[in-house]
């Protein structure tokens, strides 16, 4: 059982809360775990069984596909308050596909079963509704993401997920290969790399092992 | 009001006909009207206001996504049967990306008005349910597409989509443009030119103006 605290902050982020009955109330309370991922450490994939429904508390996900040649686009990212029905997908007929999740940080959450979830969206259709409205939100984040893959110029992309990260960091200093880059806004690391010599010839970044230095952030933002 | 027979089949194909009470039957009923598009009209788009829901009698209508500088990727096509929600996404706060839909072929629907639907998704909460549920239907087809379109070798993209054409006109001859064709796979008429003519080179089909002429099918099944 969570702790009364807990127990609040899981019930503000449940919208469907006020419209279970006690008894569904008590299955909820009684299936519901804190569980902790170590940074980098892989939370669902296409193999793993089917998790149940998280609830993030800190942290962060990163949700992503995987070609068969080992390439990752990254579809979304969840962080703090976020919830992910994705993990819970093999009880909800209408998702054919299969997506992989990773801890990004060190990750705390709340882990309602799958037997549990299963049972309650089954018996009540607000759960059920809240699922489906939650994968629609997710949806929408994920049209997002393609138009930027398959519409934005790469330099604007680039642009936008430098800024992005020295805004997370508070930091001109971005601590990512260009493998990891390029993972992250599902591009290939030889354009990656050819887009980052662009930007250090046109005196925007200074380059070292592992390490972006962005020294001109105005005419970074000129190319958004 | 809908002849005795089309009530029958938008019934059942609304899968939250059994749950409205008779006054939300009557609403339904009420706002219910056939509709036609002809080939190659536009039906919906990002600036054109919200259509409502249609329900797709005959033909065919084709969802896709449009750049700044005209580039379209097909998301996926709905026919006979098949429900679109996406028309009436104004009203359901989790979408928040724009498609286009047009009729691929003269089409025959049934639209279910706006303000109809507004109306039964804000009281009944199966109808909203139903709505997302479509929605996340459609999610599923999206992230197909997408894989298709980030992760498959182009050749067995291609090989995919002439079989296809094949099959659902069932004949050998396929009445496209390769700038119909890049359309229709998210990619770009040079890039379908040159893949065209790798195909040709290897004996699976002959080109003229507009027409491709498939010669051995069982070569191009090897690609898949």
């Amino acid at each position: 059982m969570l702790e009364k605290e807990e127990l609040t902050f899981v019930e503000s982020r449940l919208s469907f809360w006020g419209k279970l009955s006690d008894a569904e109330k008590n299955i909820l309370e009684n299936n519901i775990s804190k569980v902790t991922y170590s940074k980098g450490s892989n939370i669902h994939s296409a193999d793993s069984k089917c998790l149940g429904v998280l609830l993030v508390q800190h942290g962060a996900l990163r949700v992503y596909i995987l070609s068969e040649d080992g390439r990752e686009v990254t579809l979304y990212r969840l962080s703090s308050g976020d919830i992910c029905v994705l993990s819970a997908s093999c009880i909800l007929n209408s998702i054919t596909f299969d997506v992989h999740i990773d801890a990004e940080d060190d990750t705390e959450a709340f882990l309602l079963n799958i037997s549990a979830f299963s049972k309650l969206s089954n018996q009540n259709v607000y759960v059920e509704n809240f699922s489906y409205k939650n994968t629609v939100e997710r949806f929408s984040d994920v049209m997002w993401a393609m138009e930027q893959i398959l519409f934005m110029r790469f330099d604007k992309r680039l642009a936008i997920f430098l800024l992005d990260e020295m805004a997370k960091t508070n930091s001109s200093k971005i601590s990512l290969t260009q493998e990891q880059i390029a993972k992250y806004i599902g591009s290939a690391r030889e354009v990656v790399s050819r887009m980052l010599k662009i930007f250090q010839s046109q005196g925007i970044l200074e380059q070292s092992r592992g390490l972006i230095h962005v020294i001109d952030k105005e005419k970074l933002k000129e190319l958004l």
